[in-house]
């Protein structure tokens, strides 16, 4: 019987298999809390037994109604097994909190994965997947798959992995970025959900190298506007999603659910720089567009005059900004690119791109991005490319600001940095 | 307005953006198929037009019934606009079919894939992908994302391209094998949806050396019998939704829609082996357990005794299977391991695993695997790992045999093979 049906089961006897999540005795009584792929159950044993947490079990036993049972049922055991045992654990899985120092969870990830609150992140990542898979194709995007592995470090960027790829060399992904926006020429509206990889030596609680990125490109806008508002209602049909099917993973962490605004406030960022230099003295660091600490005091400053925990932030200046995006011709030191901030942290990258070979040629030229290895690329906007734009979602960055986890990389399943390539 | 939408537009004055699929002449009139993300229409001008195939443009004017007409409604243009012009192409898209080279269609794929024909390749692709992401949820899997670099060529094979990571060495990931199980012990089922990556130098029909692996890894199982039982389901509710979902795609390609049978048949591999001795004379290579011409003629032979176009084939022999194969202990010279063929080509690889930590210790030895780099893999072992298995089915490999393309590289958007890196 799966756990989930044990409803249909009042009274009947049963087999369970599953994983132990806790072992109790009181007054002579055992009690055992079973997981299986469907949900938990508590097995009674009316007397000791040799069961440990976090081993394999079947159980046989009577399905009965009870109140206090998580779930309304119990299963009186007759007779169990011990299909795989378990060795001592190097931590208890049986208390609510593990309180583990980062290091430890991530050294004993196969096993600290299996605690419940940790179980809960990666079942809401799961729900976040579901969300953007679902609302995307409602929202008439294809969904496509596009390579890693690249001929040429091509984004004009640095932080690229090189790869031995038989007699040559190769470049990890950074984005789908080029090839998105290739696939608005064939479909107008793409998705992709994928991993990308990038070589930056950091140690913030908001990086890791290797991530899941969840993209879109879409064509024939009128300006980042649209994009602005297609995402905008991506978010909104997302986060109902999460607040709806993930409640049970947001009340483990006492987190509420994420409220998106009718409209999500927008700000151009010269104009927040001012915002939060005159409302918190803060000056944003001369060699950078904006940096952590002023995204936290947009944020602040938007949550306390609009109440909204997310914030468009546009119009980023054209040096800080890759070479296909849209500058706005009416004052070339900015662009039409974006991020949305939420609860303080960028969340999402998007932006109107270049649609017409010759401006996106003068652009390049502009920045000094040669066209060697970006032919393919360059190729296509010589065949009616409309005006587009798009954007990426980091994900484990969705979730761990959703819950509240100090560190990314607690919503990352096998996280990787500068020193962490294992497990 | 989106194409898709015109019915509600009868007689009334509207706007359309999309792509030139086709430009044709007649009596004075120029009719223009366009194409929006929603669907397709036929734009009827009243002259002769400068409109080019592949250009986006704009049209105003009133849509009318016309049973003759795709989709049942036309647009009569009173106005419109090229937004982004096209030069010349290399080939003509507006063609039923391109009749193109491989290696020119792949050079050119920036601008092929427009082609329609094209197109129902990838539409297709989506709906696959939906399929799996839909139907893995119903049978109770938990999405999740497991890392492709590595700090361990970890599973025994040879194959892996090596990155420079940091002051280190990575390698890319072949599967999500070790990952997938480690989640079995927290979610008890996982699926996973991700690029893989095969250093190997074939110029094949069937491979190419970046793919999408649909995985899926389920625990508690009492044999393999019940992986190929879920496995078989999950198949069948696939088909179901790519029949449905893809008809128009698979009439493009005069593709029937794909029937699985009731029950899968299923073959022990040397009896098949005998069987396709006996009727067709074919000897398998002594040193392979099977090659492709073994699995066409095991599929052909199914087909005729049985009317089947799947077929499992189980008990690999032992030498042939990665260390985490179950033996078959009765018979320890063949494994738990199995192949779902389809259409003559391996489609799937599963097995059961071993689960216990001794008897996988016992089986590395045996095969002179060495723990060095697996040890995160190990240690999970000796923590209640309940008996499991799971599969791994070829994305591309399926949409290939679904349409009957003659090599998978046309059913990848951006290949990758020994020599193509690019676009």
């Amino acid at each position: 019987m799966l756990i989930k049906n044990a409803a249909d089961f009042d009274q009947k006897e049963v087999c369970i298999y599953g994983r132990v999540l806790n072992v109790r005795e009181l007054g002579g009584l055992t009690f055992v809390l079973i997981q299986d792929f469907t949900g938990q159950i508590q097995a009674v044993f009316e007397r000791k037994v040799d069961i440990k947490n976090n081993e394999a079990i079947k159980v046989k036993g009577i399905i009965r109604k009870d109140k206090r049972a998580k779930g309304g049922y119990e299963i009186f055991v007759n007779d169990f097994e011990v299909i795989s045992k378990s060795k001592e654990l190097p931590f208890d899985l049986g208390k609510n909190e593990l309180n583990l120092q980062l290091n430890t969870l991530l050294d004993h990830r196969t096993i600290s994965l299996r605690h419940p609150k940790i179980q809960a992140i990666f079942k809401l990542y799961d729900i976040l997947l579901e969300s953007y898979e679902t609302v995307m194709r409602e929202e008439g995007f294809t969904e496509v798959k596009t390579p890693k592995l690249l001929e040429t470090a091509s984004e004009g960027g640095a932080n690229f992995f090189k790869v031995d790829y038989f007699d040559k060399k190769a470049f990890l992904a950074q984005s789908p970025q080029l090839y998105k926006q290739i696939m608005v020429g064939v479909f107008e509206r793409v998705f992709e959900i994928g991993p990308v990889f990038r070589a930056e030596p950091h140690f913030t609680t908001r990086h890791i190298n290797e991530y899941i990125s969840l993209d879109a490109e879409m064509g024939f806008i009128n300006s980042y506007k649209d994009v602005i508002e297609t995402l905008s209602s991506v978010i909104r049909k997302m986060i109902k999603i999460i607040n709806e099917k993930g409640k049970d993973y947001l009340k483990i962490y006492n987190a509420n659910p994420v409220e998106v605004p009718q409209t999500i406030p927008n700000i151009k960022l010269a104009e927040a720089k001012e915002k939060i230099n005159k409302k918190y003295g803060y000056s944003v660091p001369k060699d950078t567009d904006i940096d952590p600490e002023g995204e936290r005091l947009i944020s602040k400053f938007v949550k306390e005059e609009f109440g909204s925990d997310f914030v468009f932030v546009t119009h980023y200046p054209w040096e800080h900004r890759p070479f296909y995006t849209m500058p706005d011709k009416e004052n070339p030191g900015e662009t039409f690119g974006f991020d949305l901030l939420f609860r303080g942290v960028e969340l999402v990258t998007g932006s109107q791109r270049i649609h017409l070979y010759d401006e996106l040629i003068d652009n390049m030229n502009k920045k000094g991005v040669k066209p060697r290895g970006l032919e393919f690329y360059l190729e296509t906007f010589k065949y009616g490319m409309p005006p587009h734009g798009g954007w990426a979602i980091g994900s484990e960055r969705f979730i761990q600001l959703i819950l509240g986890l100090k560190n990314v990389k607690e919503a990352a399943l096998f996280p990787r940095d500068v020193k962490r390539l294992s497990p």
